[in-house]
């Protein structure tokens, strides 16, 4: 396995945006593990952490074989992924599954679009880490099930869940314009001729592909745009 | 595999006892990760935090097999423990490797006399943790290459290295008079006939097994007792 300079280094950037993300939420949720108050609960939480720092290895690895500097693919992500979560931090229990569920949907479009340009080695890694993803069902069944017990959370959560995407686009805009051929190659999913069309039209496609797919998520939770 | 009520629960005690102590050691080389200066270095330390997390699930199953209800077998161990963390933080790196190798070391100990007590199923559960531990030859040699670039480090970390035990064996002392069964199973070690001898006599007992194995990995880091 040597396909050395010949990767796309957009997948490359996708690889190092998607094992940063990973690093991220296995903080995220060993903060949450900590917060849990049963042991259970952090014993649980802190399992869900150690998964993602298994996928983080994974994708390292994978930036390795590529003769990738793992650390380098990651860095241009590190500031927009960190200043999401700090601009979102949940304030309960709810808010945090939310924010997973919208976090790991967006991941996932991303995991996909990985599949589709990688060689098949990195394909079956995205699947057997969107197989894993078993969390999701989990996540919008509770949340349907808190919505049905105080319907008036639905609008504080609609609002968190457009907060959320809303973020996500305003750091994404700032990776767009840096690194106009990932936000190219992002944005050709359902279109595919406008490899060649300047860094705005593919940005704009872009944000309509993440908020289209977040609409979906949003119904499944019975939340609205 | 159906042990039921032969099961001592001095080992019931112990595997509870270590579990914990596995989730405690994953928070804080989580944290450790946080706060580490570059991605390589955060990278390296989530790594060792998934795996005492792993060993912590490992000996959950196993307390789930035995008919324990695991959380029930932690929870004696968390207030020891927790406390033990909160008296010992680390103010520099080389404080935190010295801890990590003292904190092995003791689990080490524990590990042991669960294999040597238990049936062979857990025997090699403890030898499979106990093989993963390559970390022990890597600090030692970490420690003693910073003492020999400044031999006045010396003194210090040999004064941090009594404080950690002797705090260590305060928590242990409570755990003792709490748990006079789990002290006197532990106390035996090298001796073996005392364990009709009343509480006083295991705890000493213990204390002076933990206090030698202590001295020698202090050596072993070119630390004096």
């Amino acid at each position: 396995m040597n396909p050395g300079p010949s990767v796309d280094p957009a997948v490359t950037d996708l690889l190092g945006l998607l094992a940063y993300a990973e690093l991220g939420s296995f903080f995220r949720l060993t903060d949450d593990a900590a917060l849990a108050p049963t042991l259970r609960d952090k014993g649980r939480l802190a399992s869900l952490a150690a998964e993602e720092q298994r996928r983080y290895e994974l994708l390292r690895e994978r930036l390795v074989e590529y003769g990738a500097d793992p650390e380098e693919a990651m860095e241009p992500f590190v500031e927009p992924l960190d200043s999401w979560h700090a601009r979102t931090e949940p304030q309960s229990w709810v808010e945090s599954l939310v924010k997973t569920y919208v976090g790991d949907g967006i991941a996932g479009d991303f995991y996909r679009k990985v599949a589709e340009l990688a060689d098949p080695g990195t394909g079956s890694l995205v699947e057997t880490v969107l197989a894993e993803e078993s969390r999701g069902a989990f996540i919008s069944e509770t949340v349907r099930a808190a919505l049905e017990e105080d319907p008036a959370l639905a609008g504080r959560l609609s609002l968190w869940a457009r907060r959320l995407v809303g973020e996500a686009l305003s750091q994404a805009q700032q990776v767009a314009v840096a690194r106009p051929r990932l936000a190219a190659l992002l944005a050709e999913d359902g279109g595919g001729d406008d490899a060649g069309i300047g860094d705005l039209a593919a940005v704009t496609r872009m944000f309509g592909s993440i908020a289209d797919r977040h609409a979906a998520r949003l119904k499944a939770m019975g939340l609205s745009d």
